[in-house]
């Protein structure tokens, strides 16, 4: 079971409190860390805890937070005529990025700091997360990205943000469709392979660094992730916001 | 009483010579961690105690010395006809975050690095400051605040002073009173949201990263509010230095 | 033996498994520090420990995420006309030092979190690494580089890739070879200077925060590093890109 | 004696070898930390110590790679016509902290971490240096610094380091001498005020996060003096840097 080490720390609720550490070790005998169990995929104590809820609602504003900052961002560099005034790309890239870091670092004890349905579904994926808690995240995270687009298309105006595009994703000239998927799914799993390495169970118990700087690297490959592909697509690693600027954008012109 | 979990390490004064940490568990059996008591509306000891004084101390020389650095970024940027040499809106943008991280772990051992009134408002109303800590802490900020527009109107010259409009706060071209103060409402909630999660008395005692890392995301959440909203108003989510600008600027103009 | 104490966290693999911390101390009558073993020249069970070929993989896919983002992010810059647009270099320079950060942070506990053929070289002169992981590493490296380059040719079109230059570093008007060869040499000096530093087993005993943020002083080197030397060289202190840019495109010329 | 802690972490040699922490509380009944005592004015046993001219080696040696990397960023800035391609002021303003940061981390353990005369007389004032261990590390800081100079005059060519003006500081248009002074001497007294706070004997004892962090806002300080004053005066905050391009600049022109 050595490729099957669990976060305890960040990116997944902790079950510490179902599985006291030091007690479970059946039959670990060389190791020095404990893996909490795979999450059922039901759980109906979910629905009746106040801490389900709650960290619902975490995610929900952290991830209007986000939005919020770095659709901001990226407005202000569009609607300028001439970039050498703006935050450029590289502006845009540290809102992402540094966002993302100290949400997580804000929601990580709440929720696990997820913000990114991508991030959920890995993590559903790999057992961390109840299916029940997975939707939850997910649905919360799309609400408050539509939330977002909402305010921020109050501040624009109706007519600039349709002239500006409403911050949504496209793939830029003298790159095929191809080119814009491949980059999203390296992109994404630059991401993933991130929160996964950053919260590994065997590592938080061995290296004392570990746990202590976890939000940080987070942060710094959504930060590099998108100074890279942002000249190819605007980058789309986080569902939620490309979902949010589709819905809001699209009704408009419809 | 799970909604009223309170800050140890940073943000406010910790109490922990009032209530050694492990004995107040009168009725939180499965708690592990312990809550401050609320601070009392006026408390007539702190008037003899020298702590008192320094930490108003500190919050001066925090005020001012985070001022100075970033209002004579921002001078150094207006005064260039041409945007390309100058730091840019990132670098602006950088100064304040900076200082707010540097200043916040200078000064949070002494004063709880508030350097912000809206902050210490907020932590009154949270119950973390006594009435009259929290009224000396914000005479302080804005006395430090109204020194450095002094101190940088002299570098500059009093015409160039005027020219540059001070370092005041506008609503830029394009948008309305109302997206300025919008704008204000959130920059502010997310700076007030980072701190109360950065020091929450019941992650500290869970998550070993949090009281380590605290003032790099505070100082985060003030570097990305900026980059969003320097574009919209000039970010005046620090009422000290909203108010030193309007007092030396418009006094001169008077 | 003051002159030889070696690293036990990050930049080589610690060794714990072999010699418990804290009985090794034979003749070590005032140190609070154990110093690992000389690693040996050639060692037969690492062909069969799974850890061994894990670590290889690791090496591999750290590469690939390092120059996949880096080099995007210098097409990015290279294909625009105008350079106010860009990331410009110290975009270009985040993205080295950054993912160098998240790189070295996610993959420490696992290969040591080498990333580049320099640094496993310096470990295995002094004696951290035997000579068949040394070999290893590199090789694995070196693969991921190549895999890089012809990755980010397919997203280019083979004939704008030839037109960039491959992201191959080469002098830059207005210097010599000499200077070029100068700067390579003193800024890959900077390199394993901050990692030998970081990693040293005296220092991890007695300052508490040399474990903890390691990998940040070293992601920075390599950021000021790219800052100072991209106007010269284009700074090729990582032996694998430089290798990967050149066979990919000098075969495209061939 | 409240007034008098002392740093035992950074930014001074600690003493911990003469007192065994914890033993030395004669009468400091309610406190949890101890003073290391007042350094002796001279110390003949230093001259005698390996670890006194290793220190100097290592104040050298970080001088020398802190000034080769911020220098050559400052140059390849100079050298371009139109300041878009460049890495702008912002990039050099990082090259500085970023390179303190790096080095402070690296250095800490063997020196002290000073790499700035400035540093080395204020904690000689604060008595936490002996006079003759504080003469030691400024020579060999101004040595460092005058290798720089030399080598990067050699990378340049001696006409054109001669038109940049050898990276020397000087008053910009605009500003008069007394606006520079004043600006040097308040960004002075912010990078020391930084390094006696991140250094505080009484608060290192009681934050866990003072010791760990501590690298880190003396190189945002640094970076920040940089932002706000370049525009100003070049900043000129280490003496031995202004001192190193004047002697090797003057030279060439005499």
């Amino acid at each position: 079971m050595e490729d099957k080490e669990e976060d305890v720390r960040l990116g997944a609720n902790r079950f510490s409190e179902r599985q006291p550490i030091g007690t479970a070790a059946q039959s670990q005998d060389d190791k020095d860390y404990t893996e909490p169990p795979q999450a059922p995929l039901f759980e109906p104590s979910d629905f009746t805890s106040w801490s389900f809820y709650r960290a619902g609602i975490a995610e929900f504003v952290a991830t209007f937070l986000f939005l919020y900052i770095s659709v901001l961002t990226v407005m202000g560099f569009l609607k300028e005529p001439t970039k050498c005034k703006t935050v450029g790309i590289q502006g845009i890239a540290w809102a992402f990025g540094g966002m993302i870091f100290a949400l997580v670092y804000c929601t990580a004890g709440i929720s696990g700091g997820h913000i990114n349905p991508a991030v959920t579904f890995g993590l559903f994926l790999a057992g961390k997360l109840s299916l029940t808690r997975a939707v939850f995240y997910m649905v919360m995270q799309c609400l408050g990205a539509i939330c977002v687009a909402g305010v921020v298309k109050g501040f624009m105006g109706k007519s600039r943000y349709g002239t500006l595009g409403g911050g949504a994703n496209a793939v830029n000239h003298g790159y095929t469709k191809g080119d814009g998927l491949g980059a999203e799914i390296v992109g994404t799993f630059v991401l993933v392979y991130t929160v996964f390495s950053a919260t590994d169970a065997k590592r938080s118990a061995r290296d004392s660094h570990v746990p202590i700087l976890a939000p940080l690297p987070i942060g710094f490959a959504v930060f590099l992730v998108h100074l890279a592909t942002i000249p190819i697509t605007g980058t789309g690693i986080n569902p939620a916001r490309s979902l949010g600027a589709v819905i809001i954008f699209d009704k408009e012109k419809g």
